[in-house]
């Protein structure tokens, strides 16, 4: 039977004795939740859905190409960034891609569909796992495909904007697709953040994905996108994928979510906060952690071996990185929360670690 | 740019003089609209979109499986039937696939996208667009998948249940695939309507498409499914895509509507009157029906020769047939939807008629 490899499964805990009072951590969600207008927006839309949706989201790709500031025939909205993912993969049908290691496990189950071939630039621990130039030297004409997450999911760290660039030229003159996921970018602090949109224009080979998912809450619903001045590439995602991939709800939730200037403020803020208590404590605790920019805290702990399976115990689930290529056990992943869950999550942690102390596990 | 072969345009006439007064006809849609229960299981499921969906979609599975009569390891639920039409292409890859014609179009715009080569079987007018055994003719070991739609789309047309047996038996001998779309049967009348899943046990060459779009009236969700013993084929279906196909809301829907017996039960004595109202109307206005059993009707009629256009400008939206292989102009078809607007639409037939007389089109 078909196993999931992301993060923590809500549904089987359900029936378990610990039932719905789980708390997620395994999945990097906005914490605020939906904002309100956009709860409003569902409901409305609930009585079109007798109608098929518009199968071009004309009034979302009107909206959002206004908010990004980009052509609107450089967008392609689909049911989820993750079914993106496998449409480009269709369309584009790269056969050599350059991925970095770890990173988001679905480039490779998209890109393995059409039986595409894989180089790994491995990310060192010793460098914070961050790419270095020595990233340029696995692009070539043979490579029809590199894949750069920014932030890097699991780790949360940003890639260099000048390396970035040079990346982008170099896969420009090899003539190689540079697929750029900037989807936790709009959790970044606003110093640091940046996004390449603006390269759209120049670089025909520059594909962004991003999605409403995280930002806003709503993962549940699924919409995500990508942008690219490639224009026959948005056209042929078109043609491999049926009509009306986006649901009149997931379109509506779109629409009403780009008004949402301060909640995106508030997001913000609230996650610069807390992943700054989070890391803090986590440090305190003997953990490594490396710097993480995005919505979510990637850190390394050597004991007890079985955090994870602990941690569920006492309810909270959290992203064990031990099936990322180039990681082995002892890594995880927290999302950023809420103060008083934060709260809860660290008193866990230490309530755990202190029992392995005491059986005898150290 | 990307254009849809799709039936009428809601959305541009949305903008039109028209305006959001337009009746569309052209999508096939149940004519009672959304059950007030799947209404209410949406609107609950909205505070749920914070979450991630169920990858597996269980409780939905375990629901369906028992209303079909099937396991549960059957089933591939995703993002609409479409949806499902082109994970199946990836997954299965048929390099040769014989199909009807005129049939749904997006059984080939799905296997194109895996460069697959087709064997039209041309659906003869004399013979009211029923299959014969000469279909059998058409399968050999060299034809990787037979797609039937049943009853077809767009001729409402069944075919003869011992026949189709016949095309399975036969497809198990040549190890050819036999995908048969079953979308509309929940329209048909109780002692004409039959399915294939009870052969599904012992055919494991068996694939049946299924969505709830039609028969609960909720195309803008998305929300269909396949059947299959082939197990192994459902795991890679899994593979082929992303986890979370299926959006929370679309899950809840699907959970609810299954419940709702007696608007199953109305919704078929409604098609029932209204298809014999709209036939006889039809003929009598000199159109040529050719006894559609669906909650649709196929008709030829010759003047006048822009009865789509013409209607349009009436707020009615009409199927133009004429972009179906094996179909030309004068080919067209209508939803059966409820008296009120099927009066209207009968009645605006009936305008344009006597105005295209009247200047002279005939």
């Amino acid at each position: 039977m078909y196993k999931s490899v992301h993060g923590g499964d809500i549904y089987s805990e359900k029936n378990s004795s610990l039932g719905k009072n789980i708390v997620d951590y395994s999945a990097n969600v906005n914490p605020l939740g939906l904002p309100a207008s956009v709860k409003e927006a569902i409901k409305s839309s609930i009585k079109n859905c007798v109608n098929y949706p518009d199968p071009l989201c004309r009034e979302l790709i009107e909206k959002l190409a206004k908010y990004l500031n980009i052509k609107k025939e450089y967008l392609f909205i689909s049911n989820g960034a993750a079914d993106v993912l496998f449409k480009l993969a269709l369309t584009v049908k790269p056969g050599r891609a350059v991925l970095l290691a770890p990173t988001f496990s679905d480039y490779e189950k998209a890109l393995r569909t059409v039986d595409c071939k894989f180089t790994y630039y491995e990310l060192q621990e010793e460098k914070n796992f961050i790419a270095g130039h020595d990233l340029l030297k696995k692009i070539n004409s043979r490579v029809d495909m590199v894949v750069v997450c920014n932030p890097n999911n699991p780790t949360g760290k940003l890639i260099d904007e000048d390396l970035l660039l040079e990346v982008l030229e170099k896969c420009c003159r090899t003539g190689t697709k540079l697929l750029l996921d900037e989807c936790f970018m709009d959790f970044v602090d606003g110093d640091k953040a940046y996004s390449l949109c603006s390269k759209l224009d120049k670089y025909h080979n520059l594909i962004i994905l991003k999605a409403f998912t995280k930002t806003y809450a709503m993962p549940g619903l699924r919409l995500g996108y990508c942008m690219t001045s490639d224009v026959s590439l948005i056209k042929e995602l078109h043609e491999n994928g049926q009509d009306w991939n986006v649901s009149i709800p997931a379109q509506a939730a779109g629409i009403a979510a780009l008004d949402e200037e301060n909640y995106l403020l508030a997001s913000k803020e609230l996650i610069r906060v807390e992943r700054q208590y989070l890391t803090a404590q986590l440090e305190g605790l003997g953990a490594k952690t490396f710097g993480s920019e995005a919505n979510y805290i990637f850190f390394k702990l050597e004991k007890p071996e079985n955090l994870a399976e602990l941690l569920r115990k006492h309810g909270f689930l959290i992203r064990e990185c031990d099936n990322y290529h180039n990681l082995g056990p002892t890594y995880y992943r927290i999302a950023v929360k809420t103060r008083y869950t934060n709260r809860a999550l660290i008193k866990a942690i230490k309530e755990v670690r202190r029992n392995a102390l005491v059986i005898g596990n150290y």
